[in-house]
């Protein structure tokens, strides 16, 4: 970042802080067992609703988005039962390393990385599976950048009453979640994407027909026993444990920034920043991987024979700018540039800026500038 | 706090945070995949060593102390094993509580509240149970402001080869722990205390008795799978989920200024806090509940037929002044006043002087400035 004032961060999560998020969470810390603890916990709690798509309550934890899922995990399935889980990425797949983490037996739907899943194979699952209790899936595939077709999942997994869990840690706040209308039983996420939080706080919400499950399963946990913590942000307007204060009160200023914005808006901003940036990759000539790609972030395939490690890290070490490679089986294959969090469509004109200047230095051969113009041709567009 | 600019922050956790520790954390998110988290992660492992008194890795967690208790419970304890806890306040009650969760046997060595336990108390449990294979147990029990005696037990643990577990979430940096000396096999705490940051991250270190004994755990375990964290952050030098980042680098600029200060004046310090609120007590006629006090907050047992609740109302709404009251069946019972955190012995006139304004209030007959008094005259005698 030689040439840059600070550093530009688009990696699909932790996402960019607006300052003043960071500065309330500058605060001095108070007591989270004082009615002006309360009085904040509940407002995000409330404000959260529109966000889930929910009148359920949402549930705060003081965890990443993984201790979340291995919460509705524990409270959702005892030890001896069987779920079908969709694994079309990292994080599918660790829905199933949960689930048998838990003593259950996880069935699952295989979706090539980047595809994404049908509600046909969710429900050939379920009738393979008639023992199954629940169905995990995620909203949007954050490893591939591709989404899920939740709606017509929540038919089926109604049709067969059985539970839906769904991760939403790159969906909520970033497209319109209807979680009661579509029929998901458990919606989780994580403050470090959409919310526009440091990570450190996440936050889950029970229909109630798995509020009922909740009460009778015998899936071990403690930390993460979701009906007492609900009994206490809904009781006592506390959290059992110790929550993480300062991130509360940053949720509390994010949530208000969001609202000001309201979430029409938001999700219109995001969604724009997305298609500038599959514009952009399509004038340089390259190709997305999911084919129903998600608005939370752009996951470009690197151009043959090129590592894109090396892309990533020329844009990070040399150009100050962060975006994300591949995971796992798409190590090396894959540029994510994420859309979440405090940025706007001019911003991708940097981060195209910046792939563009590194794809050059890596041999790639494309016409300069024509991702930035397409980024630019979808803004004024856009607006 | 009428007529203050400010509260004061008393509790026994969350304790003050320094403005430099707050301005640190309000600093942009970066991502925690990346050199420069790196480094700050290996700096804070290595820097938390001395305050654990120990040549073992430290590894850290995205939970508030409660998740690191049940990390332990769950990487120490298989389903069908037994251990021994020392249950003298609510926090010993936990850990019961934690491995019966776990499907444990737990077997209780009862202590009345405010006492120390003996070492022959855990003893006895190990001799009439000699099936446990741990023995569970608060250094400082923040409920009664007891201090339970670690090296002793950690003789009879030796002695009977069994893993010794403890919470230090008051004791970590409140006063010199030696955990490889004493024999401790997993410590445990969290950052909202001694730490001088707010809630949100916890830490535990395990001997390597305890790291063989995870490996081969069966207990039920993901997010808070240590074996796996260690790894990640020894090998990778980032954490296997999402790390709390922003109090990563508040733990590292506080961790700056504790080294700077030095562990032994920071317990000193702390110390002298104690004695001081101590000495007010006892002019103020009023006793204190532990037998063998911890310095990291005194527990004031209210005066006859007066509801401590009151107290500590009165001195938080009228006067700004945050204390705690007692919890469980010492609730109406206790007025329990921090020392961790970013204070100073000056802090406790204030304290100890709202203390004696509310006493007023509800009546209570003593010499106005008696303890005001004595805390002037430790802190005279202290420097």
């Amino acid at each position: 970042m030689k040439r840059n004032r600070h550093p530009y961060l688009f990696t699909p999560g932790p996402a960019p802080v607006p300052p003043e998020v960071l500065l309330e969470m500058a605060r001095p810390v108070i007591h989270h067992r004082t009615p002006h603890f309360a009085a904040v916990l509940d407002s995000v709690r409330q404000q959260l609703q529109p966000l889930f798509g929910t009148r359920q309550e949402v549930i705060l934890l003081a965890s990443s988005g993984t201790g979340a899922m291995e919460a509705v995990v524990a409270n959702l399935l005892s030890p001896d039962e069987h779920a079908v889980y969709v694994d079309g990425g990292k994080f599918g797949e660790r829905w199933g390393q949960l689930i048998r983490a838990h003593g259950a037996t996880a069935h699952q739907v295989r979706v090539e990385w980047g595809r994404s899943v049908r509600a046909e194979q969710v429900e050939d699952a379920l009738t393979a599976n008639p023992q199954a209790k629940a169905v995990f899936v995620q909203a949007s595939e954050t490893s591939t950048g591709a989404l899920h077709p939740i709606a017509e999942i929540g038919e089926v997994t109604r049709r067969h009453d059985v539970i839906l869990v769904v991760d939403g840690i790159t969906s909520v706040g970033v497209f319109e979640q209807k979680m009661d209308v579509w029929g998901v039983d458990a919606l989780v996420t994580g403050s470090q994407k959409a919310l526009m939080l440091p990570p450190g706080l996440a936050m889950v919400a029970l229909s109630e027909r798995a509020l009922a499950q909740a009460s009778k399963c015998r899936g071990r946990r403690f930390y993460f026993d979701l009906l007492r913590e609900l009994k206490s942000q809904r009781d006592e307007h506390t959290t059992a444990y110790t929550p993480a204060v300062s991130l509360v009160f940053g949720l509390h200023k994010a949530l208000e920034l969001i609202h000001a914005e309201t979430l029409p808006r938001v999700f219109a901003r995001l969604l724009l920043m997305a298609e500038a940036t599959r514009a952009a990759a399509q004038a340089l000539g390259l190709e997305i991987l999911p084919e129903n790609p998600a608005p939370g972030l752009t996951a470009i395939l690197a151009p043959k024979n090129i590592d894109s490690g090396q892309i990533v890290r020329y844009m990070r070490d040399e150009l100050g700018v962060w975006v994300q490679g591949g995971q796992d089986r798409m190590k090396g294959r894959l540029i994510r540039i994420g859309h979440m969090g405090h940025l706007s469509p001019f911003d991708m004109l940097t981060a195209v800026s910046a792939l563009e200047i590194a794809l050059g230095r890596v041999g790639y051969a494309f016409e300069c500038g024509a991702g930035v113009a397409a980024v630019q041709r979808r803004i004024s567009q856009g607006i």
